[in-house]
């Protein structure tokens, strides 16, 4: 129970309290966690001596704060339950609540490093079979490692920034041509930030992931889908990928997620020794995307095939060393059923199959002027549903 | 001509002047320019007013600096030469060159994005060759745009940084297997580095090039040829290569190399509109790979099929932006002789050809304790030779 009005029984009550980055007005960029349809100002709270964190709640982004480890995440969180919870604190606590509707969001933290990863069977499995029909849904490797790829950290954007319809090459009949993709798609995805680093030469084992990751964030991996498939070979996906993605402005803390760890599905064959996650857990996350505001799909994140613990512990087999404010997502989230699916290359099975909208509107990819929103729920504690942030973005017409 | 005591006919004489970060004794570290066999310390020739570049040469990396833009680039330039060629300042800057033998080198900048290339058409179709035997060596994308993908930024290492073998998994006939890498090899390569930034959704020209790139350094895109194997497909080398990137502790200014530009091999067919750059320039660096101090090939940058403003251009058409640290390397430089390969997997000829050392041992891939050394000079100004920094690193064993 939160003294907050209207928070108690929201998906952003006391049991979630996300964290984010706000600006009021002209005033310098600032920390803050979310509660009902307020923003706590958590640099105020410790310029006031009502929460303590080393300084680091001053500053412009999450960096420093994730920078402390986990024992200061678990200890910051219970002392903003205190001073939301505790009537005694209301006095001091309530003048640095700002509503929400005031605040301009922004990016969260400073990305360092951006990895993608691939770990949906049912998302790689249907683009094996839009893209090599005959053969084997998924390549040999895909079963051994999560695979994945870097993209750019320094075109990831907050929720609600406009995406400019890229231009780039295309394969044709006649020869490649260049212009505005017009394959554009979207990529429903979780992310997990880093906030504890790690040694360069170190491996992160499955069982440190909690000491490493900070929190959650969903993700739009925006994809331009024509662009890609004549690019990516042999390097992987580059300017299909690299123009624009999108990230929640609310990082949901792990301990906001404890009861959303659900087992994972079963690896068969057997994963490698330092794969070996026990228990191997993934997390109950209920993706929706909504197109131009009409859902069309529920991705369901407990269905991934390869668990985040496991994509820490890859990421870092060969001694790659973790910064502060690594961000690592999930790769598109799609579940066994067409209307789960991650993207709208499998929505509209690569474009064949046209989605109906209710005002009668039909898409097979992203038109200038559309807008996607991808919203998720998790298991809170007490039977309570938290939220986490949503992202969205516009399609601006091409430059 | 310099005063500075055995620095003319040197190659770091008044005409090359790379700037680094170097620290000395306990000191914090500082921005220099490298004169012969010393560094001049501009953070202590800004704070005594000598130079002025808006209090950008008193940080800890190249990154404010290089976020002066180009006017700012060369008006520095300018006055280092100044100082460094007029017996008037002697008496004022003398005290400011450090020997070089007391400092240590460290990470000239703050790496943003970092961009891998693949722009060698010797390399490209030595490694087709290798890996796909009977097939055409190119795939059919790579005369028309340069193949790119995002490496890891945050192990981009300054030379002379040891590199830890790195662990992983590799295919074998029984299937996967953890274990050190068994095929580490290295990759000679030319990177640019950006100064200025650009805006998201804005592309940056061909004709632009000169604006954005501050410098060049060597690089050493260490890669493990068996992880990396067994990784890359679909998405592209992943920890194959995300395990260290050496680059030289000296950036080249562009202005240095003025007189290194050389027409680039044609191009057939025909690019497209966006890469097309009149003139169309590369760079005449030619480098020197030493295995072990001996000197196993000569790769000549003159030879590589995409240019560097083409590579900017490219990475730029779909609007992803710029930063400032944001690194782009060439791709492995190799030309046309096995003698001018810049990788051991094409030396070896993917490890079938051994290397025979003059002390009569032999190498195919990288062992435990062996150390490698890139260096390239290029023709500067009035007949002039400059040296670009060399990037070195030794290998420890796995842990």
């Amino acid at each position: 129970m939160t003294w907050v009005t209207g928070a108690d029984g929201s998906p952003y009550g006391v049991r979630n309290l996300p964290y984010g980055v706000f600006r009021r007005g002209g005033q310098e960029p600032r920390i803050g966690v979310r509660i009902g349809k307020f923003v706590l100002d958590l640099a105020g709270a410790e310029a006031a001596d009502l929460v303590l964190a080393a300084g680091a709640l001053g500053r412009p982004t999450l960096n420093d704060f994730m920078a402390l480890g986990r024992p200061q995440w678990t200890a910051v969180r219970q002392r903003v339950t205190e001073l939301l919870t505790d009537e005694t604190h209301r006095p001091a606590v309530e003048p640095l609540l700002v509503p929400l509707r005031e605040v301009e969001l922004l990016l969260p933290f400073e990305v360092a490093d951006y990895v993608d990863f691939y770990s949906s069977e049912h998302h790689a499995a249907n683009v094996g079979q839009i893209f090599r029909p005959g053969q084997p849904p998924l390549l040999p490797n895909w079963k051994h490692l999560p695979i994945g790829y870097h993209g750019r950290a320094g075109t990831v954007l907050v929720s609600g920034t406009p995406v400019v319809r890229p231009r780039g090459q295309r394969a044709s009949a006649q020869g490649p041509t260049t212009g505005p993709s017009v394959r554009l798609d979207i990529e429903a995805e979780v992310g997990f930030v880093v906030g504890m680093p790690s040694a360069l030469g170190d491996r992160v084992s499955v069982a440190d992931f909690a000491d490493h990751v900070f929190g959650v964030v969903l993700v739009n991996d925006w994809s331009a889908r024509d662009i890609q498939a004549w690019e990516y070979q042999p390097l992987g996906p580059f300017l299909g990928k690299s123009f624009a993605t999108s990230v929640s402005a609310w990082v949901t803390p792990l301990d906001a997620l404890a009861d959303a760890f659900v087992p994972a599905p079963d690896q068969d064959p057997p994963v490698q020794e330092y794969l070996h996650d026990t228990p191997h857990l993934g997390l109950d996350l209920r993706l929706s995307v909504e197109w131009n505001g009409e859902r069309v799909s529920r991705p369901p994140f407990a269905t991934m095939y390869w668990t985040p613990a496991q994509q820490l512990a890859h990421l870092t087999v060969n001694g790659a060393s973790l910064r502060t404010g690594d961000l690592y997502a999930s790769g598109t989230v799609s579940g066994p059923d067409r209307g789960q699916v991650g993207s709208f290359l499998e929505l509209t099975w690569g474009g064949a199959e046209p989605v109906k909208f209710a005002d009668g509107g039909t898409r097979t990819f992203l038109e200038d002027g559309d807008t996607v929103t991808i919203t998720a729920t998790a298991p809170g504690p007490d039977g309570t549903t938290i939220a986490l942030g949503e992202v969205t973005g516009s399609i601006l017409p091409a430059r």
